[in-house]
């Protein structure tokens, strides 16, 4: 189950980077680059946090490949700015979900404390977007009062601990968290 | 004693992010973000550098609880945007002494050459500054010609060296170094 | 032939930052910092990633020294801007050749597919330039329409895997590949 909610959340957040750099009109290079940092970059800040070895995107190549030919097949589609800024919100909601439970579980994993498991579930959900805001030189949305990625990704691994404290099985808890962490993040956009 | 400079130091950083990102207006989730990077950004970058294993904000976890629960408090506390101004300037010249020989001391324990060890300070002292800085959108201060930062902490980690080599116990050679890259930083900053 | 392609790469990465900071107006703190992270930000990012240990510039504790003197010196040389900006070129040319070629090879040694291997050429070649850039508050030059860093960086690491599989000894793969990638480079400034 790990290897599928890693490979949805890769598939999402690099979807998110490829439209955020067709928005900001970079070429294929730039377009390649920021949905591999935006898809790659918090997973890669877990992993040498924790010392897991080696990097999830090396162990699995496939996933550089499959962010490859989303670049390049996105970049042949004309783009169509009204309608994707809309649909930004999607992919991007979604990666922080299956990011932040997928950085909580290996942190669990990995032995830490509950509290530093869900810090590092909030660091491997947001820090691809961070990295986004600062190649295009914006303050980072986590610093600004409005959409609440952090908090959104720190309810759902809480939401995905105390549902596995009450015993309820992890088949169950680690979607409904993952639901939790998407639902919250689109409603936080909707009502801002 | 080690234990002792580093939770000083964690401390410190943690109200200086605190205080900087209470007056540039951010929520709770901005401030312990940004208290959370001074606080944890330079002994991470560090721990990465020497392959320390695990990070020290994972072995010692009640790090994060220190900060999460000081930037709380702190949010309770309606600020005084007058005074916070001249009070920053302490605790980020603490945070930046006790940092620095942090540093130092576990690079030469790593075995690193003193220059290295020194380099080693001065990144681990003041890298959580840079990143608040570029969080903020700012040219690091490091980078103006201003307040020398870098130039504090190297001076300390080297009289720190020079203590030691003229076989002054490690237990006068400590605090001194820090005393020295504190009150430096302060006499920068009042000269200024 | 290994150590001899990390040093080039070192000194004109460490040259470009250099020539960079001075012409920024930075002093001589900020000109040795930014000629640090220019010289070694992308080759510890690749240690990091393929868990290299120690880093290429602890091992190597004289790059640091180098990397030091250089800043010293060009300190004392007082600065001609209209020339230095043709300068620039060169230097970042050259790092961006060896260092590619260098991270290409580090992870082909560590085992990784080729894919991933060009990408870690990429990344040890372009991200000092990326720091500078974040650095000097500028969108990284990476992500803009005109010069193609990457590009060339990612040529370059095919080229040498062409070669090499057309069973071409790597005594002349490595340094076609990298002559490849200066060249294309500086084509790419003079034809933009």
């Amino acid at each position: 189950m790990y290897q599928l909610i890693e490979l949805i959340a890769v598939v999402s957040s690099a979807i998110y980077g490829v439209l955020l750099a067709r928005r900001h009109g970079m070429d294929l290079v730039g377009v390649f680059s920021l949905a591999f940092m935006v898809a790659f970059g918090g997973g890669t800040l877990r992993d040498l946090f924790l010392d897991r070895n080696p990097l999830f995107w090396i162990a699995n190549d496939h996933y550089a490949v499959i962010v490859f030919v989303l670049a390049i097949v996105t970049s042949l589609i004309p783009m169509l700015p009204e309608k994707t800024e809309r649909w930004l919100n999607l992919p991007d909601a979604i990666g922080l979900g299956f990011f932040s439970i997928a950085g909580a579980l290996a942190a669990v994993e990995a032995g830490t404390s509950l509290f530093i498991a869900s810090m590092l579930g909030v660091v491997t959900g947001t820090f691809g977007g961070v990295i986004a805001d600062v190649i295009c030189n914006r303050v980072p949305s986590l610093f600004r009062p409005a959409p609440l990625y952090a908090t959104c990704s720190f309810l759902g691994c809480w939401l995905m601990f105390l549902l596995n404290a009450s015993s309820l099985p992890e088949a169950y808890a680690v979607p409904i968290a993952i639901a939790g962490i998407v639902l919250l993040r689109l409603a936080a956009d909707r009502w801002d």
